[in-house]
């Protein structure tokens, strides 16, 4: 098995696809909805308003301390789904395999999409594979998209925030990001530095559950990270952001790991976190609901939205002066998810 | 602006990201949803059971007579949804960017996907932008999942047919697989070549709004063509399907240019085309239904099944004799979508 190689064959839709199906994906995706191989999956529906989302994974190196390629596919797509809200109930999985790709470590990667699908209780209902001749792609491209439902009296947005609203960040800050720059550029440090990874979709619903009326919206800090998903709420809100240097929870290996390197945490792409504007009055009590949970155990108040020029965002340093933290402009590194 | 290329940057998820949205994506795609720009569409729920497809595109070369990748992405998704008698609602839309991409062939490809999403009705909600460096994609390829909503009482399946239900084809076989074959053999021939892709979800709709009970199943003979489709729906219904070779539907054109390439049109793909397996008694009704529609002018019923081994395809030629169709065992050309 250790040398068996993807073909052009298994993306023809003929027999060489139909055991790839049947004795890769089917012997480890198992919703019966998805065994039904037909071209769609039918699914029941639920009361509330659809959420549908998508995401491309082409992360370099497929596999990564704290996770790999597959993991990310599944849960960054749940994690889209609950930033609106959604109860995530289904994900579509496609494959873009290059000719020649390791047997071996596309199984890896299906089994780790089984395990993050399974722990998240979210099933793969429908897919599809493609292969491209070799040196057209690399490796693998992962393709999920999912549906959820979200209750109609949650509408969360980016343009909800108001004057004196927290922000509320999830747990600790840069994690994935660097843990796949140090691994691009061959740097071995001290300390366990490793992907965050993690479906936030539970967290949102205890939050949601308990503090309806009280949540101005969620979003993930990938690309970009908190800096640039900040300045977007601060654009979409017509307010500033003040963020408090001091209380921004950043690993202690991944602060070192950023000086080396001379990286700025705050633009490092996570994919466990999420920042949370809610109303101040409830702030303590959101932030209590959150820590309770194994996602939210190092959730902080990280600073406020405030009057002011409308989409900047500032920091407060603990020497009492204020710098402007601006959205990323370049790629710091191509393919981190 | 036709000097213009992709650069890694565009999928930093910072400015050039938002560059690369507002100034090409939200410049063609409209859709109220999709400008919203948040991470998950929201979308109104129907009556009905949900269906949901995800397909990727990866076709060589992207622009081929009668239409392009972007067109594919969208028709071929409609389609998937189509077949389960869905109703399609909304479409994601994921690309997978080389860098050094020329801007203007992308924006020729929003472009399609603008016209044939919105000449099909089915608009593009939400969406995702990778690039991965030079070398290591092959310019775009593109995901398009898609939501659609399904009566209740429509139970389409495979596994539906029934000893005597006629096998109607919508129309003609193989024009999207020589078109593709021809282009990238660089062969020129005499007469019009071009790819059939069409949406079918109106067609499928008028059908099944007059016979519910009569359609077994649709299905779209796309990679692996008419023959391996047909052994599928055999497989399922555990019967055999007996075909008449003179009735099969080919244009002279496409004709001439597989006895040139020496290949067999069952085989070739189709991207217009559906395969309806229907209750005998109302075949020629349904047939009527379909050929008063530009989808399916050119429908006709080119077999029936039959008791007999199951998952088998039989062709009777019109010297009397008759030959076994195997599906489709190795690939003919990669990328035929």
């Amino acid at each position: 098995m250790s040398d068996k190689t993807i073909l052009l064959d298994h993306g023809s839709g003929g027999l060489a696809s139909q055991e790839l199906i049947s004795g890769l994906f089917l012997k480890h995706l198992t919703s019966p909805v998805l065994k039904g191989l037909e071209d769609s999956a039918i699914l029941d529906n639920q009361a509330g308003q659809l959420v549908f989302t998508t995401d491309s994974y082409v992360v370099d190196p497929l596999f990564f301390p704290g996770g790999d390629i597959g993991k990310l596919a599944v849960h960054g797509t749940i994690n889209d789904l609950a930033m609106r809200g959604g109860r995530p109930i289904c994900l579509s999985l496609a494959l873009i395999l290059e000719e020649g790709m390791d047997y071996g470590d596309l199984e890896r990667i299906i089994i780790s999409i089984r395990d993050a699908s399974e722990t998240s209780g979210v099933p793969i209902v429908t897919g599809d594979t493609k292969v491209v001749p070799r040196g057209k792609g690399d490796k693998v491209f992962v393709n999920t998209s999912g549906i959820g439902f979200v209750d109609e009296s949650i509408a969360l947005s980016s343009r909800n925030g108001r004057p004196g609203d927290a922000v509320i960040l999830s747990g600790t800050m840069g994690d994935h990001g660097i843990t796949i720059m140090t691994r691009r550029a061959g740097i071995t440090l001290e300390g366990n530095l490793r992907s965050d990874t993690m479906a936030l979709h539970r967290l949102v619903a205890s939050i949601l559950s308990a503090y309806p009326a009280q949540v101005r919206t969620f979003r993930d800090p990938t690309r970009g990270g908190v800096a640039t998903t900040l300045n977007e709420i601060a654009a979409a809100s017509g307010l500033t952001i003040v963020l408090e240097e001091e209380q921004l929870p950043i690993r202690v290996e991944v602060r070192a790991a950023c000086e080396i390197l001379g990286l700025e945490p705050l633009y490092l792409a996570n994919e466990g976190k999420c920042l949370a504007i809610v109303d101040s009055e409830k702030a303590d009590e959101i932030l209590g609901v959150m820590r309770q949970t194994e996602e939210g155990k190092d959730a902080v108040v990280i600073g406020r939205l405030e009057n002011g020029r409308a989409g900047r965002v500032l920091i407060n340093t603990p020497i009492g002066g204020s710098r402007v933290v601006t959205p990323l402009h370049g790629e710091p590194l191509p393919r981190i998810c």
